[in-house]
Parts: structure tokens; sequence; C-alpha cells
């Protein structure tokens, strides 16, 4: 038995992403960039991207909570288990030091995924508030949620390309995209 | 593109019990079965299903985190996507009432997909005390998170058949299986 989560083609193609990014910032445009063209192809104005030490794309995903039919299926967890697939181990931690870039800061579901997943490192766009200014529900998390990361040892940077995160929100409430 | 994720054969037949279940201890009492097989089979010794409002099993799911190379694949975040990958749509609620019966209690990340998956009542075996004490991680929990469903709305039983739930929590441990 097995089931199958179906993803975008295009997605395929940003996965073969090869150069390293110069930075994470860098790393971040290219995740925004994902969000904005996930949000005009049926899916959530999210993405996110596993880099190695070395700011490699291990693997990009994006939000097909709708498309997919899979509500955990957020942007963050679905570039976790690409990542974790390609790796070949469903602990990160024991491959390196890996790096979550995201489009923004994780939901309470996302948040508890990151400290099982083995990345030492989260970089978030938009602020969980960004995405509950256009609707969307963060769940129940902790005021201090970036502390908890960090006394599990996973560094935390916030508002990186907040400003450019948060454009990706508004294009897709423009669009009238599902909410949820 | 699409990624594909490995479960058991035997999970397959599983699914397809046809007869609805007596109550919500019976249905337990497969749950903490497909928990033991799983142990036995690669998997971690937890297993969750989802149950339409008349008790008829809409999808039982097993934790396959080492064996299918996932963080995320814990047994509850398997069964509401095969629950919501069979009805066709990301929020459940909008089919009806459904139940989740989970042989251990969520940990943080199966906690926060919970409110996302549509589900109204959550049916809890084991304590979260009770995997630690075997040496799963089950995250950052706030200690009232049984309350924070209740808040929302998802009706919450615990300790249903706990000490067979923790039998099947013990029985791992004696198997040597992985804990993470």
């Amino acid at each position: 038995m097995h089931t199958t989560i179906p993803l975008p083609d295009w997605l395929e193609t940003l996965n073969r992403q090869s150069a390293p990014f110069a930075s994470t910032r860098d790393a971040m445009a290219f995740v925004l960039a994902a969000a904005s063209h996930n949000s005009g192809d049926g899916g959530g104005p999210f993405a996110a991207a596993v880099l190695d030490a070395n700011l490699n794309l291990v693997a990009v995903g994006v939000n097909r909570v709708v498309a997919a039919q899979g509500s955990i299926l957020h942007a963050e967890m679905v570039a976790l288990l690409l990542a974790q697939q390609r790796l070949g181990s469903h602990d990160l931690a024991s491959h390196g030091h890996f790096t979550l870039v995201t489009s923004c800061a994780p939901c309470a579901m996302c948040l508890g995924a990151i400290p099982f997943s083995g990345v030492q490192r989260v970089v978030c766009g938009a602020r969980g508030e960004d995405a509950e200014a256009i609707g969307f529900d963060e769940g129940d998390k902790p005021d201090s949620w970036a502390q908890k990361l960090i006394d599990r040892g996973i560094a935390v940077e916030l508002d990186v390309a907040r400003d450019s995160a948060v454009a990706v929100l508004a294009e897709y409430r423009e669009r009238g995209g599902v909410v949820y």
C-alpha cells in the first residue's frame, strides 16, 4: 500500500536548482517566488525550502492543502518530507546541518514538526500575524515559540524580507484565494 | 510531480474494515491492535483512525517515521491524510461529524494539525507522558492542550483503554524499537 501526494510539475523544476544560494536572503527570494507561483496555481501563498550547510537546495515545498486534499500539506511539511526522502532519513540532523527557510513563520502544526525534523535553523519571512491578517488560522502557538525552538538548539531568524513576504500574502487575497 | 508515502500492505486490509464499530472503545481496540502490529513491522507503536458519525471507519493510519523516512508521518497525520483523500476534501467538517481515535494523546505537531483537519472529537488512549516514559519526544505542548481543543469546539476524551495503550508502548520498548 502507498499514498500519493500530487505536486505541481513546476515544483519538480524548482527542486532541480543546483547552484548554492549566495545567502539565506537569496534563498528567501527563491522561496517567495515559489509561494507566489503556487498561489497562482491552486495552492496557498506559502513555500518553504530546506538548505544544507553550504546553502545548496535539498528540497522546496509548497502549500497544497486544497489542491491535494490534505490539511497537513503545509509548505514546511512538504519541504521537510521531500528533503528527508531525498536524504533517506527521518532525521536531517544525522546528515549534517540544515536550515528551513519559510515564506511565513510556522503555524502550530509546523512549529511542532520542526524539532522532530532535525533542522537546526529556521529562517522566516512573514509573521504569523501577517497570515492571520488575511484570514488564515495559525493555530494555538505560545507567544514564546521562537524561544522554545532556541531552547532546543534551533536558531531562529525572523522578518527576513518580511515586506516581500507580506506582498505574496496580499497578492493571494487580491486573487480571492481560499482561506482556511 | 508527486511524492509517494509507502505504507504496509496489511494497513490496506485494515482500511477495508466495513462494519461500523459498536463504540469508540471498540474502535480503540482496533487502533491498538494496529499500533501493536505496526510496532512489530518497522513502525512506531502508534496508530490512529478517523470514524464518521455512525462509527464507520474512514481511514486508519500508523506511524511510519523511520520506515518511510518522514518525521511528519505520525499515525494521526497519516490517518487524517488518508481520510481526507478518501472524502476528497482537506476539511472533514464539510462532510459531517468525524472523530479521531488515537492510541496515544497527540504530540505537539499532531495537536496543531487537529483543528485544521475538521475532526470534531478526539479520543485518546495513552497519555503523552506514557510515550515520554519510554523515551519519545512529544514536543512542547501547553498543559491546557485539551482545553484549547475544547475551546475550538472539539470534544476530547482521555485515558480510553489507557492500560492497553500503555501495554503497546511497553511491548515496543521490550522489542528494542527506535525511539525519537
